[in-house]
């Protein structure tokens, strides 16, 4: 890898970090720069404005992320298995960060779209596209149960986007009480908003 | 009232809206001042820093959601009905202020602790007290719903704070897709969260 794109990953790997500390409104160019110990000059050669850095660290982030959410969403497990460990990975990874980092950062999407959602169209836009596959993901689960009537909901996608909201006020209060195991409940709140038949105690471990 | 303590409301009304809109980080003590129209040297004298100005924010804001909440969860309407009512305002509240500002602005404390919870003690603080409170308010609106045969949940106080996690996570979906609509799910959500004895289309209109 040349220095360019050296250059480059590092300023994204450095924003994200920053990003996902402290958010965005309060970062500043020169200060993504340096801790990315690249020359200030050089960010405009990558990223035409920090907003457009805001969308690649969140493209990049989503990369990832998506990845996690298709290998357990779409695996060979029980439709209610794979949903349960989704919550115990974001748990994990949650945790993971404290360790790093001493406090729960919470989930970057949910933190962005709180903090900018309503003031820059293009990552509104943007933050819309990864919730709604991340509820076409959940759906998809809802809609397996559905068919082996282990679930009872109306409405596939609108249960789907309610389990997605419950995930994101539980890591709200996760990082608030900087605690992850505040995501422990998660699985039996999603069992809830599904109408699940299975009770939660007949269930393998995820 | 005196100027003096004109000129504090004014720095308070004035930020109560700029960090409803943009946040907290990315205001500057002297965009407040000209917002507020005072001099920016009075800012110091009523406010020790820009966090101390954050939390009369809060404080001021909680002072009036929660007599909302009070007036709401404490009624003499039966307690599934109060739940009902206090999503019924919450909706409403969002769309006077998309209706006002043209933007679904959110929950001002699920906003701040997605910002700012892991940057200042003082604030996370402030805000887990603040959605203690809630959390009580909803528990005991669900013990009485529980004792009426009502609903069906192994722990009222776990039960609250799932109801108030996905108000949180529903109105993020509400600001994200500026759609104070997003919220007209929270009712039915609860009663699965709850696990609702009383069918719902049982229940006479909140």
């Amino acid at each position: 890898m040349g220095r360019i794109s050296d250059a480059r990953e590092k300023i994204l790997d450095a924003a994200h970090e920053l990003i996902e500390l402290r958010g965005y409104s309060g970062l500043g160019v020169a200060e993504i720069c340096k801790a990315a110990d690249v020359p200030k000059g050089s960010f405009y050669y990558f990223f035409e404005s920090k907003e457009a850095l805001a969308l690649a660290v969140i493209d990049e982030h989503w990369a990832g992320e998506h990845g996690d959410w298709k290998r357990i969403l779409h695996s060979d497990a029980e439709p209610l298995q794979r949903l349960r460990r989704l919550f115990a990975e974001t748990e994990a990874g949650q945790l993971a960060g404290q360790q790093s980092c001493g406090t729960v950062s919470g989930c970057l999407f949910g933190n962005l779209t709180l903090e900018l959602s309503n003031q820059t169209e293009p990552i509104r836009l943007r933050l819309q596209k990864i919730f709604e596959d991340q509820v076409d993901m959940v759906e998809q689960v809802v809609t397996e149960a559905q068919q082996r009537g282990e679930v009872s909901v109306a409405d596939a996608h609108e249960a789907a986007r309610s389990v997605v909201a419950q995930l994101e006020g539980q890591v709200m209060f996760a990082k608030l009480y900087n605690s992850p195991q505040r995501l422990e409940t998660l699985w039996h709140n999603c069992l809830s908003l599904l109408g699940a038949r299975v009770p939660q105690a007949a269930l393998p471990a995820g």
